[in-house]
């Protein structure tokens, strides 16, 4: 019987990816999604599509009630996402409070309830300057953390942690992934943007690949 | 400036005790408690009427959403408590999974909003065998990882965790305080049952000091 873990999946190309990553090595696969009232809600209807056609059980947990802690992201109240490159200042403010201790906890419980050996989540290289709770550091703390917490040891992982966009790209395509079924602009409209931090980090992960993204932006419109 | 405080606050005689500690040391104190759907819900009946007598800014997160991820614990669910003293068996039935660090985890996400400097919650010795999530070891890992999570690092103390329910009792009567205002019984009923591990811990620790528990039991009715 295979070991059972539990992925921690957005509906974005690096869960999306990990999520492919997990199946393709056998798992037994859980995939957890969060909805926190994010604009970008489309993420989550590619993370059901996704889960669906591939036969994954998917649970999406809802914690928008959770809206008195996360007071203050720009993630999830009304105002404009800043544009521009990763620039320091502008992502910090997107930053919500303790978001990923959060998300890992509450997946640790998943976790023990569903007997799944692990949480994986797609924290990777090119966060550590910006996001604490995606550094090298952090998980190996929550991972120490989740491992007693319990009766039940759950560890903590994030596969790509080292790695970049770039390369979680070059993952996927060679397990033949359609990034077409992925979300990542931060704007909830019908198109992506092209302009946010995300949407330049995606295009340009295709880019070094010579290739175009399948998803369709505003500025082709 | 005080240095500002977030206590978990359940309405129970521990968070009771530990709330008025942390008001007599002069910390700026913000209570905080969870609604997870407990049967119990008299105790956040008594944390809403001794915050407002105090003059506490009180917050209640609402967690009953994440019934998924507390699935098949007691605490929630319609099974009867078990009877008798924390015989280790049954206590562990009521574990909700991974309780601690989910709440420990919306706390901190509070303290960085609120900027607090650290987040204070009422495990105790007695707790030690029976909860992981009450052990000393569980309370440095915690800490650990909360003081990276954020920009703003946040402490995670358990200012009871060497002491037991007389001692913290003991504390409590030292500063004048009415443990009439705190619930106990995990059973939701009009009387406190007398019989459920937890009363019966309540009530040992009353007889340690050769006093009779303010709140009325349904065995004196």
């Amino acid at each position: 019987m295979s070991e059972t873990v539990v992925v921690i999946y957005s509906g974005g190309m690096d869960s999306f990816t990990l999520l492919h990553r997990a199946i393709s090595r056998g798992f037994s696969v859980h995939a957890l999604s969060f909805d926190y009232g994010q604009r970008h809600v489309r993420e989550l209807d590619c993370a059901r599509s996704v889960c669906q056609k591939a036969g994954v059980p998917h649970q999406i947990i809802d914690i928008t009630s959770l809206g008195a802690v996360m007071a203050g992201s720009a993630l999830t109240g009304g105002t404009v996402v800043p544009e521009g490159h990763y620039a320091e200042e502008s992502m910090k403010a997107t930053v919500v409070p303790n978001r990923n201790m959060i998300l890992l906890s509450l997946a640790t419980g998943y976790a023990v309830t569903n007997e799944a050996s692990a949480v994986w989540y797609g924290a990777h290289g090119g966060d550590h300057a910006i996001y604490p709770d995606c550094r090298p550091e952090f998980v190996e703390r929550m991972d120490a953390v989740c491992r007693i917490a319990n009766y039940q040891p759950v560890r903590i992982e994030a596969p790509y942690i080292a790695a970049d966009k770039t390369q979680i790209l070059a993952e996927g395509l060679a397990m033949g992934l359609d990034y077409g079924e992925t979300w990542t602009c931060y704007n909830g409209r019908k198109l992506a943007c092209g302009r946010c931090g995300s949407c330049q980090e995606r295009l340009e992960a295709f880019a070094n690949h010579g290739l175009r993204d399948p998803l369709p932006y505003e500025e082709q419109a």
